[in-house]
This record gives C-alpha cells, sequence and structure tokens, in this order.
C-alpha cells in the first residue's frame, strides 16, 4: 500500500512532548489501565465534531468514559439483519461486555449533519438523497424529527431545535435494542441527554417529564 | 420518555468548573469555532475504548480533530446500497464536506474488540457468531486478516498483531471510497496508520514499503 | 527528594473548576471556617473504602463532621503507652479538644479489611498471619469478635454481619477510653454505630438493646 | 451496650434524601461498585480535620479515591514490630492489595495537630508532652521538622511552613516502606505532596528539585 505515509512533524514532536511528560508521570496508571483493562462508568455517545470535547467538559480521567462518536450522534433503531452495524456495536459492547452503568447521548450546537437534515428536508440538498450518499442515508434517522421542528421559521432555532431532537431520537432508539431495555427496566442503566453550545459553553439536559431540555 | 434521568452529581459538578475556567479563558476561540464553523486539519479514527485519549496523545486543540470512534477502528468497504452506514457517513462527510487533508487510523493494545475477534476465529466465542450479534457482524470486517496471525502461537502477540492489521484492514478499506481514492492520487489527502501500545505509552507508524509498523 | 511528582493534569482541572465555583460561591464561609477555627458537631470514623461517602449519604457542608478514615473503621482498646496510636489521637483530639458531641462509627459491605480478617481466621491467608503485616496486626482488633460469627456457613452472611461487628468492636473500645466513657456518662457525648450496604444504598443502625442493627 | 443511641433526626433525614435521588439516579452504579469492588486510581492521605474536603476539591466520582484521614496527615516511619499501626496498614492495603497509581498527602492550612505539635515543642503545652498524651506522641513524628521552623518570628507564617512539613515528613516516612520504594523505582507509583488554604482556597505542591511549593 504505496499511499499511506509518515506522521506529519508536528503531530510527532506533540506525541514526543506527551510522551516525556503526561505519560512519564503516569505511567504507573497507564500500565494498570493496559493490564487490566477498562471498567468505564459511562458510554459517551456524541458527534465527531472538532469543537466537541467531551472528555473536557467533564474533567475525565483515561479510563472513564467509552465513547463513541459519529455524525449527529444518531442511533439507528435495533436491526439485527447480519449487516455491519457500527453505533449498534458499540452500545450492545458497551452495555453487555463492559455493562457501563449510563448512556449518555451529547448533541450540539451548529452540527453539520443536523443541518445537512433540513436542507434534505426542505428539498435543498440534492445530492443528499441520492442513495450513494452515505451522509444522507444516515442522516434519513433524524427525519422523522424534521415535522417537530418544520413550522419554525427562525432558521436558527430550526436547527437548534432539531440537534435537541437528534438526542431524543437516539434516546427513543436505544430502548428498542431489547439488552438497553432490560437494564433500564431492572435500574442497572441508566439513560441521559445532552445538547451544548459550543460558542457560549452551555449544557441542558432532556427533561422527559417536561418533554424538554433544561440549563444544568 | 421517562426513562431518561438527569446527569449525576458528579458530572454536573464538573461542568460548572469547566464552564468557569477553561470555557471563559477560551471563550473567543469557542465563539469564533461556533459563528464560522471548524476547519480540522485531520480525522482520526479510532477505537472507543476509554483508554485511548487521542486529544491527550497529540495535544489537540478544539477544533483541531475530527474524530470517529467504534470498535476497533475499523472502517467497512465501500458500500452505497442505501443502508445506514455511521462509519462510511464520516469518512465521507471528513472528506468531501470539510475536506481534511489526513485521514489518521490509531489501533491501540488490549482491544477488546480485537480479542473478540480472534475468539471468534478460534470457535471459542459461538454468541459472537450468532445473526444477531452487532459486535460479531461488525468484527467479521477484520475476519479476512486472522489468516495472517493465525500461526503466531504466543497469544499476547497474536493479539498485538491482529490489532496493527485492524488498522491497515481500514486503510485498505478507506481506499474503496472513490471520494477517498480520487483524492489520495491528486495528493490533496494523505492516510496514516497508527497503533499505540497503552501500558507503555508507545506510538507506531505503518510503513507500506516494509509494510510493517515502526516506532513513531 | 527526587520522588515527588507534580499532580496529574486531570486533577489539576478538576481543581481549578471547584477554585472557580464551588469556592467562589462560598468564599465567606471558607474564610469564616478558616479564622474561627472549625467547631464539628460530630466525629465520624469509616473505612478508607473509595467507595464510602460519608459526605454523600448525609448531605454534610464543610465543617459539619470531623473524619477519621482507617482500614474497617476500627478504633483500638485504650493503651497509652507512649507509642503512636494514630486513631485514638484522633478520637482525643475530637472529644477533649473539639468537644464533638456524637462519635458516629461507619461500617460498611463489601469490607476489604474485614474479608482479610475472616481470611486469617479460616488460615487462608497466611501473609497476613506474619508479625510484618500491618494490616494482619490491624484487623487482630476485630478477631475477638470471629466466634461470633464463624457458625455461619454463608460466607456473604458471615462477612456481612463480621463487617457489623466490627462497628460494635469500636464502639466497645472507644467506652475504654476514659475521656469517652466520662461524657458518654454525664450526656454530653453519644455514641451511633452505622452500616450501609453499599450496592443498595442502605443504612442500618446498632441498637444496644436488642443487640442488632435495624433499618433507618 | 446501653450507651449507644439512635442517629440524630437531622442526619436520618438527609440520609432519606440522598437515598431518594443520587443513590436513586447511580443505582447501577453503585450496585456495580458493590459487586465488582473497588478499584481507585490514588490513596489521599489527609487530616481529620472538617473543613478538608478531598472530594470537592478535586470533583471525585465514588470509587475514585482511597482515602486515609488522620491527625495531620502524618505517616509514621517503618516500624513492623507486630502492634497495631493504623496508618501503615492503610499504606500497606492501598499499595499492595488495591495497587494505587499514586499516594496523594494533602496537607493544609491552620491545622490544629501541627499547631499542637508547635505549643509542645516551645514548652507551651505541658498536657502534650505526657506519655498518655495520644495528641502528643501522635505529633513526636513531626518533631524533627520543628528545628527547620523554629526561626521563624511570625506565628502565623511558622505554622504554614510547618504545616507543609508535615507533607514531607509523610512522603518521606512513606520511602520508608519497603513496597512503596519498590513500586516508586519501577514507575508503577508515583508520590505528590500537597497543601492547601482553607480560607483562600490555594492549593499548592511540593516540588522535591527546588524543596518548596509551588501554586497549582
Amino acid at each position: 500500500m504505496e499511499f499511506a505515509k509518515p506522521l506529519p512533524n508536528y503531530l510527532v514532536t506533540r506525541y514526543h512532548g506527551w510522551k516525556a511528560t503526561s505519560y512519564q508521570e503516569n505511567k504507573g496508571w497507564y500500565r494498570r489501565l493496559a493490564t487490566e483493562g477498562q471498567r468505564p462508568r459511562a458510554m459517551v455517545i456524541s458527534c465527531c465534531d472538532s469543537r466537541v470535547h467531551v472528555t473536557s467538559i467533564f474533567g475525565a480521567d483515561q479510563g472513564e468514559f467509552f465513547i463513541h462518536r459519529n455524525i449527529a450522534n444518531l442511533v439507528p433503531p435495533y436491526q439485527p439483519d447480519g449487516d455491519h452495524h457500527g453505533t449498534s456495536a458499540t452500545v450492545e459492547y458497551a452495555v453487555t461486555a463492559l455493562q457501563v452503568s449510563h448512556l449518555i447521548v451529547l448533541g450540539h450546537s451548529q452540527c453539520g449533519g443536523v443541518q445537512g437534515c433540513i436542507d434534505m428536508c426542505k428539498g435543498h440538498a440534492p445530492q443528499l438523497e441520492e442513495k450513494t450518499s452515505f451522509v444522507g442515508r444516515w442522516m434519513d434517522i433524524l427525519k422523522p424529527k424534521y415535522q417537530l421542528v418544520q413550522d419554525i421559521e427562525d432558521e436558527e432555532q430550526q436547527a437548534r431545535q432539531l440537534e435537541r431532537q437528534s438526542v431524543v431520537a437516539s434516546l427513543e432508539n436505544l430502548m428498542t435494542f431489547p439488552f438497553v431495555d432490560e437494564k433500564v427496566r431492572d435500574g442497572s442503566l441508566s439513560l441521559h441527554g445532552l445538547w451544548t453550545d459550543i460558542g457560549e459553553g452551555g449544557l441542558e439536559c432532556y427533561d422527559p417529564k417536561l418533554e424538554l431540555f433544561t440549563k444544568v
């Protein structure tokens, strides 16, 4: 494979800096994590977006969060058809193998995936409607929620609301997985829906009784 | 949805701490990231494992890496069949919408997903062979590489080698995506394969000429 | 001393978060605590176990509890021989200098120290019987209570009962301290024995008339 | 034992509040901690002082810190003579059984134990010099450090400095334990010395090269 390249120099330099400092100072813990295995308390499902740093926001230590990141923090419905389902595999591994106690879905403002979904629903993004568009087909998961926001005239507000609905959709879909449903019912697993405002550093949590997000 | 719960207190407390410090100190940058959008230089595809902190290792700033994390850092082959393909959607978005310059696949030692693949190939994990096992069906992506390591007697060595092969498999599969292949050929995109040793803090890079991983 | 290291980064970050929030919001109280001194109502003697959070369970404010934590929440008998007696020093300080009104001994389920005592009494832990084993010699304090549980066949039940007896042993030993005995008799100090179930969040209180623990 | 009393009502009430809220929301994690056992990353040795809240300062989750608290956060020198040594037992358990990666000694301002040591060294506290004084005999551990501060005229400054020296003394004594020394040398354990200012919320870390404490 001739196309794989050496790592860019700036990353090599930073890696060596980390190795000489943070790694050295935490060597005992890193070795123990390696030999004893991980035991994260929570799984976080967030977006790939480079502006979302879940470990920073929560002051996370190495070993604390099992983190899956995909476009728009979406979980598809339970569909055990034998095909590759990357997201479903992460949920299955977290809940049945690692036995995490919390599933946290973290949405965020200015989400490009959610904006793409809106564009597609308004008929402004024909390329996303093509069968071959992976992003389009992935955002299909969120499409049913568009009706909840379609009457919001302000485009900013509409996008912010659909971002929050992407979190609700994932929570609802998580409950279609039998192994999630069972553990939620017996109290050994709890679900949490969050949405963060990147520019303002805000954080909101979904309240199922009020059916809305309130500031943390 | 009655089952969604408030965020555990320790995370609420830590979030407020982040908001009052890191956020305050970087408010200008966060706001600019919100209004101007992200512009990451690289996409990183790593494992969900709680022990892999790609932002730490590379001293990453907010906005630098578009990060996808799934079980065993696997990319499936190009398969535009109209179904939900979460990982393919992240690659499409990174390469065609964000136009990143680097695709970095980061494997790691003590990977539970890779170990599951070995167990399955050896016939020791019948539950992973069931059609309904999302983890099993996801690890099918790596199965063809098992033949390269099946004769390694030492089990530790065998697992470490298959972890490295999970990176090679992903690099190879990335090249089956037309939009990746095209950009690699015209020089606007480069691929990189890495493997990190969690306990020792080591980092190795795939060298396609030698067809092996060498220390960074 | 070349071996002392900087504080791990994740703790530095969290500390700054606390400083900017909790500290700021309570600055007046913290300063008053500093200038006027502490005036705790109660002393709590609990185990070092990371799963026992006495301040959480009792919603404790800063300044409320004088807290001693050791292996298995044990108090040794009064023995004023001029040697270092760390636990006895904490009791003396709490009762004679701070003049607390309550001495609370808090035991807990799944106590590793108590389990070690059982293993030692059954002859399964020769390393704990060595003169140089600090844990073994410390658990000698509890050994006389083993006879009360030795006939319990179920190992779980046996451990849970000896954990409760570790609380009773400490209460009995506290009464051998003249300054405790005197204040208990004149009514200015009262003793309380508690046992908490970590997994179930249960709390039981020792009833000296019934000679057993009842749910709070 | 007629003297043990029911728990004061205000604590009963608070406990039921915790059980109905925090416990309910985190039940899964608490149960897992109970069945799988603790695996704390660090041990903290702090003072019993009611104004020192180590879990608050570091935003600690249940299960993160193994905490020993005694008068003036002192560790006596290694002395395996077969007597009860409560503090040594906690260190032995943390390092050999739990295999923590960090030993953190946390001193603090306005420490009553340290003030007692100063009074004793100045001949102003005859009652602490008696053989039967547990506090006095415990503070003997710190006495050798008094010579480092005896020439400081300002009494406030003198106390603040001896408080910091109580941390250094404990670090030095920790290194006399063979099982600590061995693990520090092989890099699997690191020691950290901290001192916190209660009124100002400050935190300082001991730097062995400079032989002084610097702000975190």
